[in-house]
């Protein structure tokens, strides 16, 4: 009907063929906006967005389904770290205007959208913008009980640091085909004891000093605890980044009947512990790159 | 503290400082995903996503403040045309490594900014990418009463086709400058024998058919009647596309009133009717540029 829009029309009801709404979203895409169910009775509304571009966060020679997964994967890690539910997703996409974009596209969708059935997201709506590169922007939407929500800036001194997984050479492959620790935070979030958490996106190194001073506190890192990949150095573990697991805060009463209690087959490691606001950090000499002790 | 992202960082915090979260975030920029307060009791999600890039939607020639603006405007315009509320805004950047890209996209975010203060919307988070053009992608959160909500399928035969505001030239000026018609859309989405309703973005040769296709009708369009802009011609005024005017199917019997209750001082004008679906669509001889009658 829309001439010159076939190719894209056409494009876009593969995509949402693929992807269905699911039962959160009441007016899906094709309308000016979605229109969606509100949260469950005495939670609040959760939001994230993210953006991965060619050439900065994947090439062509990714397999596009993966690059897919993983565009949703990321904002679905930062839900599973405020222990949060997600529930349906906007996809703002840029594409060249030529075929193989167009068919690597078709495949990145199809792979978010069976990653967005597996964590039970539906897709809401999205747009689509001619651009010199490939790139996709999801918004995604969700929900937490109020109050049960972990944030960054909960921890206290003497707090017990905590990871889930093992750390380093995400390069390998992880950091296309991890596994966001949704059930682990949602779990984590319902737990006493546990003050603060976050996902590890860009490295312990660097996300580890921001839930410290989140909280307005310094930290004590015990590398030869840090739980690290196969093959991988202290320093990889550290600095690699991209490793999509949770770093948690936990009260030290409350630690050890944590790790009794965890239920899921990923490790849980205890690294290190939060430190009063005037200590020094300590980590036990490992660098950690683009953190500045002295700033 | 974080060395390299230094710049960064400081950025960021100028444009949060520029922007407060307002009532509507629990938890704003800083944490791994924006906590917001639910709809109102008897009211759902209302979720919009608009990207604009340069070379594409804007140029560096254009003035950022307002390009800013018009990014958050849009999604906005969206809103107007369901007859729902804005709440909160996340906004993710694609901005070249430059010093003249940084200045300019700080001049964007206090136009957004701005409108954003002026529309009772709250910014609740965000992110950069590198990339290499300016781009800004905007997702937009707030709520309508269940059921308000107005679709562009709900209308039927017979219905008045009405459009606020006047059409075409918006080049010159009105495509950065527009008033999304947020109240009028509110107060349209609150009257009896509203029964669809979208904004004008591609121009109304283009959505006229899309209004009427989501509700499975043809419709009769009287070019005479046409509420133009100075010095435009009917073809213009259809075909110029980025008028963000709001076109609304009203019942017959309700059309009379609602121009006698109108409260505002944009125009609202009748231009033509739905017609049944096996009727073809009439324009008074006006071509609409992208439609095709026979497909």
């Amino acid at each position: 009907m829309m001439g010159g829009a076939m190719n894209e029309d056409a494009r876009i009801a593969r995509w949402v063929k693929a992807w269905p709404p699911g039962p959160a979203v009441l007016c899906g895409p094709g309308d000016d906006c979605a229109l969606v169910a509100p949260p469950p009775r005495g939670a609040v509304g959760v939001l994230k967005t993210d953006a991965v571009l060619e050439g900065v966060h994947f090439t062509r020679r990714d397999p596009p389904r993966w690059v897919g997964r993983k565009a949703l994967a990321r904002a679905v890690s930062d839900f599973a770290a405020m222990g949060a539910v997600p529930s349906c997703a906007l996809v703002a996409c840029l594409l060249p205007g030529d075929a193989a974009s167009g068919r690597w596209m078709d495949a990145a969708m199809r792979g978010m959208a069976a990653a967005g059935r597996r964590w039970g997201i539906g897709l809401a709506g999205g747009e689509t913008t001619r651009g010199p590169r490939i790139g996709l922007t999801v918004m995604l939407h969700g929900w937490v009980e109020r109050g049960r929500a972990l944030r960054r800036g909960g921890a206290r001194a003497g707090d017990v640091l905590m990871v889930t997984g093992r750390l380093g050479g995400s390069i390998r492959g992880r950091h296309l085909r991890f596994e966001p620790r949704l059930a682990e935070g949602r779990w984590l979030g319902g737990q006493r004891g546990v003050r603060a958490m976050m996902d590890l996106s860009d490295g312990l190194g660097r996300d580890l000093p921001r839930l410290a001073a989140a909280s307005g506190l310094s930290f004590h890192l015990d590398p030869a605890r840090l739980p690290r990949d196969a093959g991988c150095t202290v320093e990889q573990a550290v600095n690699d980044g991209e490793d999509y697991e949770l770093l948690i805060a936990a009260a030290p009463s409350a630690a050890e009947a944590l790790r009794a209690a965890w239920p899921f087959r990923t490790r849980l490691t205890g690294i290190g512990r939060l430190l009063p606001p005037s200590a020094r950090a300590e980590t036990g000499g490992v660098t950690l790159v683009g953190y500045d002790h002295f700033s």
